[in-house]
């Protein structure tokens, strides 16, 4: 295994497994890319977010964390790829079809051959494979599953699908609850399984994504829980909250609609448990104590990501945790 | 029905079908959708090109009669639309998928919209009337037939699917034999059938299209040359040859392989006693008193489509043709 010099002369050796999201998570893992060497980095991505549009199998997470991890990310927009173009979707448009979701055309390949890949019989996980290698991508990415899993969102409308919450809505929507549809029959993705029960395993990395949409999903596939606690490697989160306010996305409004306040201290005491350490910004350095108090190991660092060198400095920062826990 | 006026004080009143393929035949129909009411013109087109690719179903004869209705062509290219973009093929050939056949990224929202509502329980008569229906078209398109047909071409390297042929090898493999898997099972488009017997129908056009692959799996369908026949109706062929060449396509060398001069005479007695009346060029001249041999009616008019103008100066040419044959 290649070990990786990190800050303060320490370094750090083993396998990471991620668990994230879409941007924030995506982020991170593009941080932990550059750092780590690609047989050392697993990301596990949440596939709650999948659905199917104009007959297509779109896997936004999966998506955000491939174009993170290839550099073809547009950070400015926050998802989807960089210089797209939407010829089809003002196509679609023209022909009356149905287009509250915004499809690139760049991005259109990706989900097509998904499509394609799936319906000849390929898992989400060889599709995603071929994918990734298509672009360039040398470290592992899987989906938390090989099976259908919808996330559903609970408002005063009823029960939505999350992408007409997410996107057609535009999170507006009071969130009341949330689950995750067919999350019991479904089967942690093996390979995960098998790097949790893996000695060499160094970290496990709870990425800044949303804890209710993002990461729970992973964490509600049966034994997921288990098997991450019974690792012999430490879980770190890092907290998506930074002074009271998500980064990106309708973290903080859900916390405070779900009777939460929108903190980074909720988010360490929402983990509970399962963790053994918690990484928080500077600006929440306040609650460093507190969480302290629960047991959890407590790293304190820049965790705002704006550009490489600070998503390279936060994965180091991460992994040099890591380290001082196991050590 | 509407009546319209045509040169030399003739006049045109009744229902016209147009039996098409592709290019060369798009354009006729655009001259005669310039000239017909919306109630007067149903066209006809082949499906025996239909295929799938990207799991898309594509139907290169429907879609290039509805972008020439729509002036959406791409005239200078000869297929597709104008002002096309590549945007999603070329993300597509980054992640190694398959490419031989070209889709612009405008032309992908139109079989995309068609493999849904297909999927969806629509027939292709249905899904081809809202996609041109959303194109702004107002006369009739219908398919040939609602079942798959496909045409196969018998050459050195065995039978080859259309598609292959013609896109992937560029028609250069020679022609040997032809034949439309899945005819004998079909049926004509009900509305076709319909039209045929009904005697307020005054003309029926073989517009300019290739006579094996275009306008052959049409007359093949069960039923249709009988129909065709039986009408009240004069069977009017616009020669697809002018000066011993094709204007677009394989046709000529079609014909040379399969031992036929590449000549309008040939084309007219390929079709035989289909026919009522033939139009061909002013360059085929010399040929008007073999073809009136055969016992059919001929006009001669410059038949080379390359405006607008010239696309109405012919369609009135062949209307005012079939106006005297019915008189």
């Amino acid at each position: 295994m290649a070990e990786v010099s990190l800050p303060a002369g320490t370094a750090f050796s083993g396998g990471v497994l991620a668990l994230s999201g879409g941007v924030g998570g995506a982020k991170l893992c593009r941080g932990l890319a550059a750092v780590l060497a690609a047989e050392q980095l697993t990301i596990v991505a949440n596939t709650g977010d999948d659905f199917d549009y104009w007959d297509l199998r779109i896997c936004p997470d999966l998506d955000s964390v491939m174009y993170a991890l290839a550099d073809l990310n547009d950070e400015e927009r926050g998802w989807g790829l960089r210089d797209e173009t939407w010829r089809t979707l003002i196509a679609m448009r023209r022909l009356g079809g149905d287009e509250w979701f915004q499809i690139g055309d760049q991005d259109l390949a990706t989900h097509m051959l998904r499509t394609k890949l799936m319906a000849a019989g390929e898992t989400l996980s060889t599709a995603t494979q071929r994918i990734a290698t298509g672009l360039g991508i040398c470290h592992t990415l899987l989906p938390m599953t090989e099976q259908p899993v919808a996330t559903k969102v609970n408002t005063a409308q009823g029960w939505l699908d999350f992408q007409h919450y997410f996107v057609r809505d535009k999170c507006e929507p009071e969130v009341l609850d949330l689950r995750f549809e067919g999350v019991d029959s479904a089967e942690l993705n093996p390979l995960v399984s098998q790097m949790l029960t893996d000695a060499s395993l160094a970290a496990i990395v709870v990425c800044p994504s949303n804890p209710f949409v993002s990461i729970d999903p992973i964490l509600s596939l049966p034994d997921c829980r288990r098997l991450l606690k019974a690792s012999s490697a430490p879980v770190i989160a890092v907290s998506p909250i930074i002074a009271g306010r998500a980064v990106k996305g309708p973290a903080a409004k859900m916390m405070r609609e779900l009777d939460m306040p929108a903190t980074a201290l909720a988010v360490a005491e929402y983990y509970g448990d399962l963790l053994d350490g918690f990484v928080l910004d500077e600006a929440d350095a306040e609650y460093m104590d507190d969480i302290a108090a629960m047991g959890l190991a407590v790293c304190v660092a820049p965790s705002l990501m704006t550009d490489m060198e600070s998503k390279i400095s936060l994965a180091k920062e991460v992994l040099a945790f890591a380290a001082s826990l196991r050590a």
